[in-house]
């Protein structure tokens, strides 16, 4: 039995997965928040390269992944699939859990999957410099890396508060030559207006997006970067689940649970829609998007038209979702504070292809010292929401004595996350919940979708 | 042309090469500093198990890995060796450099390959607990993350300044349950003497090492683990030299030049050491140690009998020294601050069969952002003394038109010493070096070995 299963360079996956081609209900198309009318290619173009905008709209079932991206996803992919036999061990279970360890990459996590896909497809669109925002700096730096890998100028829009408590994601971008400064910054008319009203404005992650969008708007050559939530993110995303089939492959084995945490939704879509794809094609499989409670929006959200960000700026999306006026709880999952849910992911859980549940931070975290203090890697706060799924699993499977197949995504390491741990371990940490009568109010005035 | 080589988990090694068997001179024995004899195994025993002490001596070649030792380190082992296309594109030279990436298991170095040994040895001799001493943190990390593994206690004393200014490493051991104590600390009489004068003691190395020792004799069942320097430490590096072997010969390579960083001697022994055996037995191949200017203990060192540690606790040890009364300056690769060169790495030094280079801090700091900014990773500020030497091969290869292959351990990655990359980048690093005639002074009284 091995503990790991590698993928030499020459089986890493060609093309991406496009799940459009297979969704059984097609997605409702993005709509102009003042009109209702569906949006058009040519009104992303203030903010995306024309080529991204193509992606996103795409139906093709296979995209060829570009060389220049390969070379580069070749730095650290593909990824190993580890089985985690000491958290079985410990455990006492009779299934099986993999996980499929995304933390090799050099900023640690699933992000730069993407990272580097968009930067090319702006280097090629003759873009000479991206911006974005970043909240607790996983994507900042992991686009900050992707950027220095092609000559691409960047300039991040951190949150303040956390680009003062955080210090050690904002020099891994300026090593990688990233700029990165706090938001609300005197850089954009927004940032100024934001800091008229407090010179030191904590800031948030919806502040950061109208600064980053203001500035690809307003600066030459320049346009706006993501890190998750749209179509074309997840499909850079799918390698990691491609890679797992043809691992667990490798070893006679196909998963009967795949599981990931969900905030945006890219690295739970990335391991989960190729296997999704079998599950429309006739194979039984259960998929479960792990989410924290602070930020239900697939447990307690409703499928609604809603805008992306929280100041409103961008076009209605069909997600599931909480409500763009809803501030997460200071969770130390910033990955997951996000108020909606990826359209491709709203999609299959609005078609029942999907479950989720929720877990709350204290069991996280308690999922994820039980993953160091067995499999030895120290997870991110993200990841343990993965984690804490997995073990569920994998006792239910205990209890029903059945020999099941677990899969699950480590989309991140937890090194620069080690502070959390230490509240952890001292008992600082505290649970967070929604009530249901607050989630009405803040849905009341959006267009439901059936 | 692949950009990684993995080996699967039946090709790891199945056992450590230990150089002793094919050493040109003998190694000269450790002394008992009181009569100048050489130390008995007894001798030993008050602070390490009998299992680790026969080890130490040993002078067979191969040394089977046992069943749970090895299942430990197929959690991250066998490491990939990756080909640096992107930094040798960079710097335009016909050279091929290998990296092999120790910085892939849980604590992020290649200090577990030793750590996870001890532990087991200890625990089969009945040990229940250890302690040992930790600067920057990188060891007690290490040996944290194996006491976890095989259930044994642990009590890490910490240099006072480095706990104080670096909580992560503590956080990290702490994470997998071991207890960490700034030092000097009242849990010991050595380290209430240092107390008593000074309440806020920054601690020293030096110090550390003499309350884990004294902890080690004075309390039951506890014994002292050492993260470099001794010989069987060496020995248990020696999977990431017999890997890369095994990973270049896949591809039909084999090194004209193998590197690695110098401080207590054991990652540039674990990279090194399956090399020499060939060199010993004709093969033309060149190895080198890469030190820091500050800590020159090969470059500027002399081959004498000297104390292991500040304080003068340990037997004397025949190695290259600038004498354990000498404070290394504080640059911010912190496991190079060592006065001292393993015995057997001094040996094969003395009979010429390696090579060493010195280099200064802010030179190093220069390599390994060039390295982050191409191959993506960022290295450990005691790895960048490898790559720094690895480049400046490349560039004579270069200039002499050679197509030749570079090896360099890629000992360590540097998340947890982001701040040193901030100094970098913000122009407050500062250079280090030792004038000729302290060196001298510092060794007066040491006895010289031919």
């Amino acid at each position: 039995m091995e503990k790991k299963i590698f993928l030499s360079d020459k089986d890493m996956p060609k093309a991406w997965y496009n799940i459009q081609a297979d969704l059984t209900t097609p997605l409702p198309p993005p709509l102009n928040p003042e009109t209702d009318e569906p949006v058009t290619p040519d009104m992303l173009e203030a903010i995306f390269p024309m080529n991204l905008i193509e992606q996103e709209m795409s139906t093709e079932r296979f995209i060829t992944i570009p060389d220049e991206v390969m070379e580069r996803l070749l730095m650290w992919r593909p990824t190993p699939l580890c089985r985690a036999t000491a958290l079985e061990k410990f455990l006492g279970t009779p299934a099986q859990i993999y996980y499929k360890n995304e933390s090799v990459s050099p900023p640690g996590s699933h992000k730069p999957n993407t990272a580097i896909a968009q930067v090319y497809y702006n280097k090629v669109a003759g873009v000479k410099r991206l911006t974005t925002e970043t909240g607790a700096g996983q994507w900042g730096s992991a686009l900050s890396f992707a950027c220095n890998q092609f000559g691409m100028e960047l300039k991040v829009y951190m949150v303040r508060v956390s680009f003062n408590q955080k210090p050690y994601r904002r020099i891994m971008m300026e090593t990688w030559g990233g700029k990165c400064v706090p938001s609300p910054s005197p850089d954009t008319a927004a940032g100024r207006k934001f800091l008229e009203g407090n010179p030191d404005h904590p800031g948030s992650l919806g502040m950061a997006i109208s600064e980053a969008i203001e500035d690809a708007v307003t600066s030459e050559n320049t346009k706006y970067s993501l890190g998750s939530v749209l179509n074309h993110v997840l499909l850079h995303q799918s390698v990691i689940g491609l890679e797992a089939q043809k691992q667990l492959a490798s070893i006679g084995r196909y998963p009967d649970v795949v599981i990931g945490c969900a905030g945006g939704g890219s690295n739970f879509a990335g391991i989960s829609f190729p296997f999704l794809r079998d599950k429309i094609n006739g194979k039984e499989i259960r998929v479960i998007g792990s989410e924290p409670t602070s930020s239900p929006s697939l447990t307690k959200g409703r499928y609604v038209y809603d805008f992306g960000d929280t100041a409103g700026m961008t076009p209605l999306l069909p997600m599931y979702s909480i409500g763009h006026a809803f501030v997460p709880a200071p969770i130390h999952a910033g990955g997951l504070r996000y108020h909606g849910m990826a359209p491709l992911v709203s999609r299959v859980f609005a078609d029942g292809l999907i479950e989720a549940r929720s877990y709350n931070q204290i069991e996280t975290f308690s999922a994820g010292l039980v993953f160091a203090q067995t499999e030895g890697f120290i997870p991110a706060p993200e990841t343990n929401h993965a984690i804490a799924c997995a073990i569920d699993e994998a006792k239910k499977a205990k209890e029903e004595g059945k020999e099941k197949v677990i899969l699950f995504n480590f989309s991140g390491q937890g090194t620069i996350d080690l502070p959390s741990y230490d509240a952890f371990l001292s008992g600082k940490l505290q649970d967070y919940s929604m009530p249901e009568g607050e989630i009405e109010e803040l849905l009341r005035e959006l267009k439901k979708i059936s």
